[in-house]
């Protein structure tokens, strides 16, 4: 620190204390003015002044020296839960369920304790203050919803493996995406040879890849390339430059600058389009991945011998949409199998008898963001197929489990497609903090050889420490919500979002304007005009805008809001929000004045340019 | 799914739900049991049978289609609550602060909603049930506390960056890993050139190396290395993993595999040296890294022109041990300096007028994982400085934050060493789930260019949705928690400590045998002769075995546990440990039987080995 920063830390004048007791006085009564590093920073920068309000005033939840008195601390308290009630009750932009009061009045008890689930969830471990037995009574519930082989055996390959996350759906992701990178890298946890019975160790190790391949096959083959369409969350784009693998867009300009398949010439997209709308473009379209386009590009990158990492999408974050699960496994399984990558031998080493010691992998993974649609596709699908519900889908329910398979016609042999699926628990269950699923199978998985050697617990998970409360959460909703009543809801939601688009159409016959009103098939939000600022904040509206043509800067511009009916809308909320609506400003005419942006720099030609970011506020996983 | 096991799952009659009411029969009564994925699997693989028990029968959290009747669910929520409350009670073994009865009664309250505080901190999102008010009076206390520049002001290059944690301290380190990793190798966030002022985007680059470098420092300029002591937490050979960073040891081994500068010849060592105690070896030692061996790894790849990536540990998991970060500081600054590593050009492209467009950043990061002490050491430094509380330290308390500098004796400069800092909250606070605190300073973040046409929030953290009850907590604390009463709780652990070390030095006379008790200077743990599996069980006792010589098979291999004296720890449960302790077979006379470990598979030439892999059940983080 620098003296005059130090001079001015402790000068003895700064009135930042709340209710205008200087800090300096607080710090002296505590007889802790001399020589500690003060709160007490330049006068110019008061927190009150350059933070954002959020309708709450900064300075009573300000933390000074002495902590705050009883009093006030309650104050705070009070004055925080009336902001994040009223919130609330207008919330209607996220794919977050509010309806929780359930579980204040049986679970706060657990908040007397540490609960900590560290580790792998089916080992028991040193840190007995969990609750993983509860953990495993969700996950065999999602094994069995996702039709995977229950319960979990780590002798069995089959078998699922899984955990719940402590983040939301972005450590699933994350958490998959890298499995899947190592997994098809060619990566591999062994014994040190160099170990003993005594002291027990592993080993991370990078295979080599098999002799037979021509050259360009062998620099590829453990090599992966990632694909998912421009409708996925950012979370994508962030787990791909937090684990450095490569898209198909930063590969493709780098070594094929002249070949993008899609157009020859032109510059490769940086994501995979989504499927095109009236317009012929994807911005009015549904959302879901252009599984033809996403086809073309895998075999680029196939056929010159490149593992292949999909995303798929199950409610897209934006438009609510489903990527065709299966349409995509039909579509790529004959590209995998003619690049050979429906099975591929992998080399670590060899034994003593001078053996090679290999393991035969896949060369593709297809992973689920099925933050949203995991969580309540497989309950419309139990409608669906039961007569009795007397439920016909406006389309069919997509399959996007470890059920789905694929048949290889000329061997008959049966491949399961589905490689790991990762879902949101805040999203269709709702919780108090962001949770959520992730869910492979044994055979999958990148984990330490099965060696009783090891003590304690392995350290197969994200994390460390992991949330030992975020499955009593699940739990308790999974306990107190049948298949039957989870049918039920799921149904009353495609219902509020079908009454949702049907009062927008008639707000927009009455305006006699285009709102641009729409709801992709089966999704739980309904998109329209971007409303006025005052309306965007009331409801929390979450908004999102698209170029028609990205193509064309002369192409006009698509600025959307959405509405999503978790089961927590009620239709006296639309009924509010479509009367706010009617307001003689809620719809600006213009389109809105957007800051000019920073004059545009050029990339230097020795740059590489990796990928766009998209930018957050969109939505949230 | 194969037709057999279809077939398997549908069979009528398992005997798998609770109280031996088969799962079809209540499938049956739903009117689900036609065409829905069953809860049933295969009868031979049964959950009671294969998990692990932890003290808690499986089938009483069983979750059937039906879900459970209010009696049963209130009954399984009872029986946790009664086994997290038994475990608690006798909760010693790792770093975890379970006095947490205050939560339940004032924040249980925020339960009732889902609080996400998605996006950046200082910015208000659309997101609007959050608690980022709340959030930013903890960062701002924090800041305060580690001497950065506060409010953070994202004009203010000095001022300080941070966010809460949604995982515990795993994903702190993970962050600032990852932005360090990106710092140094030359990535940024730049406006798309493409882009325009109606559709704004980040474009993410890698920059080109200097050109003025030889080619060996541009083939390493933006290519670093990481390094951390043995004694570092098992995330971070984790994270390296993830981010794909190198270690000296991965790149050392590839590389320059007969030149390891600590023994010309012998392989690298696969971390840092720790520092070496009476034996000569380190697994007697404090814990704490060895500042000059460290110097010299830093130094061989330093002047290969490598980027350096140092973390230090405040509170190491095992031993609680505090690298010195000063006298990291001081040793590594002369060696940065030689090397060009103080201040570096990046250049990642051009500007209309052909000028290149540069930045400059340092060549290294010295990353904190304060997991633990980050929590607590300003409040012991506050006592060592202030003559009224008359404490009197068995050594000075390590200076780790933001405010340590280093002076350039030559030019007078003075530099700011510690780049990131991350810390857990439920360790030394106490939380009823993981949670903490990442800090930075602007200027070593890998924001988006501060554009005011971007909406929204931008996506500067780790995760998109984030957990908005964790500030809530860590606020909670801090306003009821002055300095002045943190100071008396450390000082107060400092003597438990003390007290716990001393009980077992009688012990050990008492037993007229060495117990191998040691506790190194200002930890929170005390170590000692791993006791049976009873009393570990008993007290969630954490264990390590450490080789006293690694290199020496027949070196004898020493058998630790160890306590932690967190504030939850009282003198009685200390007292009853010891009595525990005195039982005819607490110790057991002869080394562990451990399982004999598979045979050693030997590494294929073309293998390449890439880190130990550490295997968890020592701590958490």
């Amino acid at each position: 620190m620098t003296q005059a920063r130090r001079e001015r830390q402790t000068h003895p004048d700064l009135p930042y204390g709340p209710d205008g007791v200087p800090w300096s006085e607080m710090l002296r009564s505590e007889g802790l003015s001399n020589g500690h590093p003060a709160m007490i920073s330049d006068p110019v920068a008061n927190p009150r002044d350059v933070y954002p309000r959020d309708d709450l005033p900064p300075n009573v939840f300000e933390l000074p020296p002495t902590g705050l008195s009883p009093e006030k601390r309650h104050a705070a308290i009070l004055e925080l839960e009336e902001y994040v009630t009223r919130k609330r009750d207008h919330f209607l932009g996220y794919q977050a369920n509010q309806d929780q009061d359930h579980y204040r009045l049986d679970l706060s008890r657990f908040m007397e304790s540490h609960v900590n689930n560290v580790g792998d969830p089916f080992t028991a471990g040193n840190f007995k203050v969990n609750s993983k037995v509860v953990e495993r009574s969700v996950l065999d519930y999602y094994a069995a919803l996702w039709n995977a082989k229950w319960p979990h055996d780590k002798t069995d390959p089959e078998s699922y493996w899984g955990y719940t996350l402590s983040m939301g759906c972005t450590e699933g992701n994350l958490y998959g995406l890298w499995n899947a990178r190592d997994y098809l890298a060619g990566k591999a946890l062994i014994t040190d040879p160099e170990s003993t019975a005594q002291q027990p160790r592993l080993l991370w190790v990078q295979a080599a890849p098999p002799e037979h391949l021509s050259a360009e096959q062998k620099e590829n083959a453990l090599h992966p390339v990632a694909f998912f369409s421009e409708d996925s969350h950012y979370s994508l784009t962030k787990a791909m430059r937090v684990l450095s693998v490569d898209t198909f867009y930063a590969l493709g300009t780098a070594k094929y600058p002249k070949d993008n398949p899609l157009a020859p010439g032109k510059p490769w997209p940086k994501e995979v389009p989504s499927a095109a709308g009236e317009s012929g473009f994807s911005a009015d379209g549904p959302g879901c991945v252009d599984v033809e386009k996403l086809a073309v590009l895998v075999e680029f990158f196939a056929a010159k011998g490149h593992p292949i990492l999909v995303n798929l999408n199950l409610g897209s974050t934006f438009k609510g949409a489903y990527d065709d699960v299966r349409a995509v496994s039909e579509r790529l399984f004959p590209i995998f199998k003619k690049h050979g990558l429906l099975e591929r031998e992998v080399v670590y080493g060899k034994g003593k008898d001078a053996k090679p010691l290999t393991d035969r992998r896949r060369g593709f993974w297809l992973h689920i963001d099925g933050a949203l649609g995991a969580a309540y596709l497989p309950f419309l699908r139990m409608a669906a197929e039961n007569p009795n519900y007397e439920y016909v889908p406006e389309v069919p329910i997509p399959e996007f489990d470890f059920g789905l398979t694929v048949s290889d016609q000329e061997t008959g042999r049966t491949y399961d497609m589905v490689n790991s699926i990762a879902m949101s628990g805040h999203k269709w269950i709702g919780s108090p903090w962001p949770c959520g699923v992730f869910m492979t199978k044994v055979k999958f998985q990148m984990r330490p050889p099965d060696n009783p050697a090891y003590i304690g617990s392995p350290d197969t998970t994200f994390a460390g420490s992991r949330n030992g409360f975020s499955p009593i959460v699940l739990w308790d909703y999974l306990a107190q919500h049948s298949y039957d009543k989870q049918i039920s809801m799921i149904r009353d939601a495609q219902r509020m979002a079908h009454y949702t688009e049907q009062q927008l159409l008639r707000l927009q016959k009455t305006l006699g304007r285009d709102l641009m009103v729409a709801r992709t098939p089966l999704a739980l939000t309904v998109r329209f005009r971007r409303p006025n600022e005052r309306i965007i904040a009331k409801w929390s509206l979450s908004s999102e805008s698209l170029k028609l043509n990205p193509d064309d800067p002369k192409s006009p511009q698509l600025d959307y809001v959405h509405v999503f009916l978790m089961p927590w809308a009620k239709p006296s909320m639309i009924d509010d929000l479509v009367k706010d609506l009617h307001a003689k400003d809620a719809f600006p005419s213009e389109a809105r004045a957007l800051p000019t942006a920073e004059p545009a720099r050029e990339i230097h030609e020795h740059a590489a340019a990796l990928a766009h970011v998209p930018h957050g506020g969109r939505g949230f996983e």
